[in-house]
């Protein structure tokens, strides 16, 4: 889900009118992009509260600014948000007895910022007229804000700057009777990639947009004899690991699913179509102990470091990976490659939710807070750094100047997916292309602009042999590579009506 | 404004589903009606804000739960709002410093409770097509949930609790195109007790209710040279007297006032009727320095109580206010009756937001938080305690039995007020008839609960007397005075549909 | 108890190296000299704390800024504290089950600033060889910085900037065996006007000083039938009201009173000494419904305004009293003067901790955040306004300007004290002389600074008549009177030692 | 330094009587030693606490409940503290604007507790007749009990429960003059491991204790042309590094180092002793990219690896550290077998500070919350796992479970340490010998209770190869091994005064 940027005088909310934008520096400082969610939904187990906190936390990679659980108790709706860690907001067994109920919906969000926005964490709830409905959801629309506007003409009055009230709005002012009928009606409006969750009285329900871009998968914990079943909807499946559930499937692109104590039933309201799930989950987001699409994330990196040095050799003395995402390709580059892989970059995990704004004196200094260099490794050696991206460049160039501080003779970077060379609609927080170091120089430049001596990205065909597929081809558009190739597959709504003449 | 106290499954908000409508007990142990809200605007002037903090501590008295202020930079609206008194909500320069801007709005709340009701807290804001509007009003609608049940069946997402949204959404869904018009499309449908201020990019409103039930006051602060005045509306004139103003007028019943760069303009939307203010306001909610519809208030209650005296003499001592709010009316007794006027009662005006829960011990050593007896003054004396009114009748008992335990040979009790039979519904927090002492028992039981030797309540010739007029009569129906009468100028059309065979 | 100032590299704390003495201007405004503080202590009652809380928040008036109690439970002691009103710091149940115990002393305390004092906030605990032993006092040592300069040569480590933590070192370092031994020890080394209590494992102990300057009262709650009492210390006769105990007698000047469950003993180890109680206890600092030293505080002040009515009588049409501690004064002025006594001034009391900076134009407006006027009553009046003491005049001169500006024709003011020329020394936060208005011009100066057409004090005569006798001489040094006429009845060891040549 | 725990009646704080120890669960969850805090001190430089909170910040490792600094700006001593990581503590800009000055020292704490224990947080402060002192310490005195016991009787009032405090009190009584000469003074009273420095007006000054158990370097940033160098004490080269400065030396055994404007000066109080650092430093406590007494940490951790697996080989498929500190060993291990090293387990770094207390039903699902499983690597495989070591069993026993559970045919554990058979005295948190798996059981007993199919520890010899030495005889007693040996170099003072028959 994604922040819908606005000018001051339209849609923002009732009893906050000046959002602030600005996030702290350090959540971006790393120069990766970011997942904007992740969900968890469960039905039917006592202390469904504490079972979705444990999935929060499992999923917490994607998302760590604000998190948020809406329980069903059988009569009322319970809510608990907090800015901050999944631990941190949920940690408290007194927060934990504010939300009894045997079902809940969760969310954990990426980059609000400041107190006052604590009206955009999800999950959303509204009291319609047919009852109680609480909304999480991954991802993003790509025709929000051309749907916000026509609301508000209409008399809605919209609360946060997220797209899920989007949602909210269209199932409350529909004109359907039940609650799945009115669903329907909202997802038939919207355009985009997401992966949703939603709980009602009645029933928990998920849902994966028509392409299927964002994951969204079912699981369950056999019930006790008598028992109906525990179902859960996730994100990952670290996320079932964590509460003790078993895989049933992933929820299909475009698909419906309505769990109640009858059972689980699908609804697929939409024409089949060629599913599009985002191949960035297997480069970064994911983690690496999830199981995605049918293939385990840590094996795909591996895999992806063993093309990666097939395609791009070089002569070196250790593979050095950028920690923690860099460490299973920089593992596969060193099996291929025979170069010894060793833990050349140290991250420290201790980096609180602020840190000390350096003066200039400290920044010069040059001062890492998240990495430090491990010298004795890479002291007067050939070094081949392992990445998994390059966005605008800023954090490579300071890894690279650090790691020949400690002495490296030769720096070699190895980045294991294909440049990035456009913005993401689809639910992933990119800067803008112009901000790109792709989008904007060829390779000579960009290893010259980062510092190393060379750089080289895995092919897209070399990708997609690690996805298992012969080539590029081969894979018959079966995934979402538009940050790279341009190439996207749901309609840019908004952004084509801002900007009639660029291009994504 | 007040609650409305809806079941669970209508109505209760988007994001905070389980309202607590518990309220700390000692903020209602003092037993008597309490005011619910203040209102505050300002135009045009440097530091709106600041003026808008002043004149709601003037407007202390009319809520001490919650306060809120939203100002217009011209460009932006700011909000910042807190549970707690004025000055600690807005007692620092950072706070003030985020609230830029030459125009304001603001409210004092009576009877929120707990940290997630801060969305209860007025002003109430929403971004319309048309652009920004803060609402804040003091009142009650008759109709609010009947309008809510219909605005929510059309799609209408409801944030809090409160009135005002009430007339935002109504605003928000008219057909009309201008913020006078919708406001206008939107009063016309509402009934009820209200005094509002409203302000938009364009203007700073204030509309009074079209019997004028509630107070609104007009000031003004003259302009530096070339430039044009500061206008200023508030609830009551004492908040004219802080913030330097001086007093122009009373809005009109049924007035709206729009206030804007080329001065200030009055439109009257509804047919003339006899205004009908209420009554209460002088003998309790109003501050005693403040002018009420052209009567000074603290010369109204002495006044009252010269006529108390003349009324229902007794021989006796001494004559003991309850302070605060007893105080004039007794200065006025002494002074017809000739008897000393002492403070035989001392209040405690330390009393922090919460206190300690009393055990049992505690509870039965008699002890009383912000009362207690002056001795030397009490001791072998014939007294007559004089207070403003008796709701429930329970903090009368502790006082009386604190002033015999202090040694008092004779207790009179003489009330300001005539016995408060009825519930008000329009604005005033009062209970239901059922715990109305004076709705359940004649004089002589009132007086042997109470226990004292004897009581009087003021006649209501005897009030309206003190008001200027010959008798009741005399003053042909110029107040409210519902509570006492039960004469309700305004339909309980909530109540009735609530409450089909139940007279208020 | 007072804070002694010293230069940053002595005697300042163990982990808190740079105090900040800067008190919050709005407690400072209203230009009184301030009480240092009230104690309480309680032995022998189930509830010790609750009771406690409950004395100190009748004691409020004599410290608002911080509140402590320390109980013992018959094995450990324990410590809750906090800056802010009793009600505030004790409020919450959770934190009175903190402090279990049938025995405790509690303390407030006036002017500490910022969270970083909370050090500073008594009761102070020490464990000692034998035992814990918890010391709360109200006063001001004369030699505390000379003893605290030869306690920290000699090793010792201060935490605090209290003169109580000299007592504790005092006792810590004590030769003598027992905790009654080694407190004489410690008393017969120090100086100053002081009442304190101390709860050890054995005993609850009350002290006063030699001349008895600062009050301490002992009371008693009877024990059911086979229990022993429960014995009370406290600053004032309120706080035993407001705990439902009875009063026994004050504590008398020099004595130690013992109380433990064999009873009460007392201790007499100083030399007796003609007893020079607080004067200013019934001009101002005591709560009027207290009986002082056998004399009740409200009497008192009534009866000196009718002094003070007799003496400089004015032709005038309203007594005005400046509240709240001007009241009783106005009253008993305008019963011997026949001019009518009425509420011209009406106090805010909704003032929070802090309140808004003003900016200039707000300041220029002439705010007045905690009095304003009441118009009708004094417009066109000849006004006399009654108030118990000037010490800077810059309150005096503001609330002058804010009468006149509400339209009195003339105004007269007096004061129910003689002109305040010296510091005190004992216990009382009085600026130094040179800020004194009385120390530094003569009537007809103070009248033309303050801007009234006349000015008068009650006379010392007066006063002493007020309070029973023929005139001062017949009170035969009864009392301190020393911030009026600088008879200083206590050696000011520090004060000399730092201004040789300065009498104070 | 570590917390005495003592009877309620002696020792106890002022201020603050029953303190709790129970800690965190989670924190200890993972049955590791924990070292007791970090420290770092700099001279002469602007901005010495932003380059404190920094040099911190690679400590956190060392410490994460609390943390504090002092600074002094040539006038006064500034301090602030915090519970929580530094950059919790330290991230505000406003906080470290209240930390002036061009010296400065801090500190890392392991394991308080609760709000009210932030006195026992470091650096301890004291003004002294000579001028303030801050100390910060790592380590622990064998005789700290004994020692505050003596000063306790004497008169010292003890305000915390640290070890640190004994130094400040026997600084305090020291009958020497100067600040070190006091220092010496104490120094020669105390026996136990500890690193400390400290500051005072004159002087930043850095201490090892005799034996040099616990680690302290010296390193210094070269001043400006003109001015002299800024020198920084630290517990770690890794501190260092992030502040930009060289490594000069570690501070020797026995050695004091006084760093002042005119240079640096040692001073050896001391007899010359055999050194005897602390070994696990190298095994687990130290950050892999550190250099300890002239050897890499994480080149040594691998060395383990390699000399495990030449001494306990067994025939496997993937070989998996227990992240994060078993990964360096593991590699050494896979590197020495040829079998793959693979990331089994992957661990959650987004534990907060607090986590839900587990209801029995979601214990009873065996969540963890810091580590989950990477089936795909572990299905159907022959597993090593490699740790640094076993204290208690339990997080080991939950582990093997785990990777069971993911499918694991056989699991294989080694250790990169002897086993741990006795508590440690100097420093680190062990539990009582009791609790040590090692120290109840043979090899062959906890292999079953950790459910291994096979375990095998380093052997001595092994560890002190991998050290560089021939066997542990050729380390000619170089290192502190008492945990695994029970040889304890410092006499256990206090231990044996409580424990007369018990040997440790």
């Amino acid at each position: 889900m994604s922040r819908i940027r606005f000018s001051a005088s339209s849609g923002s909310p009732m009893g906050a009118c000046a959002p602030n934008d600005d996030v702290p520096a350090q959540w971006h400082d790393d120069d990766k992009p970011h997942e904007e969610c992740g969900v968890f939904g469960v039905w039917n187990t006592k202390g469904a509260s504490a079972l979705t906190a444990l999935g929060l936390h499992a999923l917490q990679h994607r998302g760590q600014e604000a998190t948020g659980i809406v329980s069903y108790d059988g009569e009322r709706f319970h809510t608990h948000k907090g800015l901050g860690l999944v631990g941190d907001v949920f940690g408290d067994a007194s927060v934990m007895a504010t939300l009894p109920g045997h079902s809940a919906v969760g969310h954990n969000r990426y980059a609000t910022t400041g107190a006052t926005l604590i009206r955009n964490v999800q999950p959303l709830f509204a009291d319609f007229e047919f009852g109680g409905l609480a909304v999480a959801h991954n991802g993003n629309l790509t025709n929000a804000e051309t749907l916000r506007k026509a609301l508000v003409r209409r008399g809605c009055i919209f609360q946060s700057t997220t797209d899920s009230e989007v949602f909210i709005h269209l199932i409350a002012i529909s004109l359907y009777a039940s609650v799945e009928d009115r669903l329907i009606d909202a997802l038939k409006q919207v355009l985009g990639a997401y992966s949703l969750v939603a709980l009602s009285r009645d029933a928990l329900m998920g849902v994966r947009d028509p392409l299927g871009v964002r994951p969204l998968i079912l699981g369950q914990i056999p019930g006790e004899e008598g028992e109906g079943p525990t179902w859960v909807l996730a994100s990952e499946t670290c996320a079932l690991d964590i509460v003790g559930a078993e895989f049933v499937r992933d929820v299909e692109p475009g698909e419906i699913v309505v769990i109640n104590d009858e059972g689980i039933r699908s609804i697929r309201p939409f024409d089949s179509k060629q599913s599009r799930f985002c191949v960035f989950e297997y480069i970064y987001f994911a983690r690496p102990d999830s199981v995605m699409d049918g293939k385990a994330v840590y094996d795909t990196r591996k895999q992806i470091g063993v093309e990666l040095a097939r395609e791009s050799a070089v002569e070196a003395d250790v593979i050095v990976p950028v920690p923690d995402s860099g460490v299973p390709s920089a593992m596969g580059y060193s099996v291929a490659s025979g170069i010894p892989f060793e833990l050349g970059i140290i991250r420290n995990h201790y980096v609180g939710r602020t840190f000390i704004e350096p003066t200039d004196q400290i920044r010069n200094l040059g001062v890492k807070l998240k990495h430090s260099t491990n010298r004795p490794v890479l002291d007067g050696k050939r070094v081949v750094l392992v990445d998994d991206s390059i966005v605008r460049g800023t954090t490579s160039r300071k890894i690279v100047d650090m790691v020949r501080a400690a002495g490296a003779k030769e720096v070699h970077m190895r980045i294991s997916s294909p440049p990035t060379m456009h913005s993401c609609f689809y639910g992933i927080d990119t800067p803008e292309r112009s901000k790109l170091l792709a989008a904007q120089h060829n390779l000579e430049e960009m290893a010259e602009l980062i510092g190393v001596d060379s750089l080289a990205f895995i092919s897209f065909d070399g990708l997609y042999r690690a996805l298992g597929y012969k080539d590029r081809q081969g894979a018959c558009n079966r995934y979402c590579d538009a940050c790279f190739t341009g190439d996207y597959p749901i309609e840019l709504v908004d952004y084509n009506a801002e900007n009639p003449t660029t291009p994504a």
